[in-house]
């Protein structure tokens, strides 16, 4: 089984933060498929129990790159239903625009058919995972926790 | 198994969407609790597998009566965490802030840490049911297909 | 010319950080009426060239004793069109719902026909203002800038 | 005075709706600078009084081709506050995400500091003009609407 870590980073810090998500993915013994929007495939999408995607907070709303995979799988939407999705973003700033940005992404994921998932409680439990800047120790933890929910749910959805 | 199909409703076209949902609940072998808000309990949310909730569209969020059930359950949070929700509206205008209204509420649902899930893809495939004025064929047939989603997540979930 | 400044508070925070807007809009020469939920009147609503509302972020959606006012003074709805509107939200967590919670407010705003800002540059320049737990010097800061911001507005409409 | 009328197409209907927004604008005595995403330019941006944006609904945000030009003209921000801003959407399906994209679209121009309206009392009374497939005439007369209360305001702003 592979969850589909998917990033789209200029400064290196929404990268920062789709890796520890990966690893919470691996810790719940499922692989990890950690992608930028120019590497992934749609077969990486079509593989894959669950899609956790990222991006920088460009005035709201996910980057155009991201927005363009979503786009371009257009073909897959059926695949997609009923797959795991959840979210994350990285801003430069303190007020940000990080939940509309998680918010766009889960809104592709939706009309995708998929299943959504926020943040656990034990983490901030809210709509996805955020962090300004480089993710701290907190962000570290709760993106780890975030990989680890949807590794789970996959998990659970499969059996 | 329990889901709560919770409403509310003036005029009685969001009751109606409501009890095709129920009965779509019922159709995957689950039992559909069809509660107002006025009858709606807090065992009710924490015996529920899960929980499919719906207001008119009143200024494109849900109605303050609905909101008040989400803000006076508090206490129920962590309970709540993994259960399924989704959502509904019926609205009286054609362009009518539906979809926003059941965002507020698939909100309120993700910050209590549920797990999401709008219309599968046999149905309209977007992020939950919504109608105009009474429901017609379509949203009956709709909101049927989304009780019976949740029904089987619910069932897939607790497996 | 009034603007009201409309606040749900249980704790005080909002409260707070709307004594600051009201602070904002009074610089700019405008009168501030500055209402609780349960003071608020039609007439208010109706009397004013702008309105600014807050709420404390319950689950990402306004408190439902403010939603309630919106909902109702639907008869109003005519009257406020091409009135100025903004929002605020105060928040016990940093992650907080507080984007979800300032749009909640702004769409019922739009619905209503209102002319929408945000906060202006020189503040944090994005949806509202909004602040974790009492006003900092910087919300309370962005709180005067965004009565100011909206009181300029209603001056230059009404001109 | 100028206000842009941008949009990506592909099938034309987005640029149908356009088109009529245009005429509402040249309506109200403002020049209309009718722009595809890939014809626009950060002049277009930088000299208009204000900016009405309309994306087909790809998953319920705006196109990643109108997003890139947000993304594009971050060098603008500070020049684009205070402008006027209005957005709009057609959709191949009846529910469509409709709401989402014109909302996607909104976020960005609030982040640019922009004053935003959506559709006036005459019309839909909603965020934005949004239709299914080809503007019939209702879309039409609506979207003529949108672009006459864009430019009466940016009439007003500029007075």
């Amino acid at each position: 089984m592979q969850v589909v870590v998917l990033y789209y980073s200029k400064g290196g810090n929404t990268k920062k933060l789709a890796e520890t998500i990966a690893k919470g993915v691996e810790d719940a013994g499922v692989e990890a498929v950690l992608k930028s929007t120019s590497e992934v495939s749609k077969d990486d999408f079509a593989n894959a129990a669950g899609v956790i995607a990222g991006s920088p907070v460009y005035f709201g709303v996910m980057a155009a790159e991201l927005k363009k995979i979503f786009d371009d799988f257009v073909g897959l939407r059926r695949q997609m239903e009923n797959k795991v999705g959840a979210a994350f973003a990285t801003s430069n700033h303190h007020s940000g625009g990080k939940e509309t940005t998680i918010f766009s992404i889960l809104q592709c994921m939706m009309i995708y058919g998929m299943i959504i998932v926020g943040d656990p409680m034990e983490a901030s439990g809210h709509y996805g995972v955020a962090c300004q800047g480089e993710p701290d120790e907190t962000a570290s933890s709760d993106g780890m926790k975030l990989g680890k929910r949807v590794a789970e749910l996959c998990l659970k959805l499969q059996s």
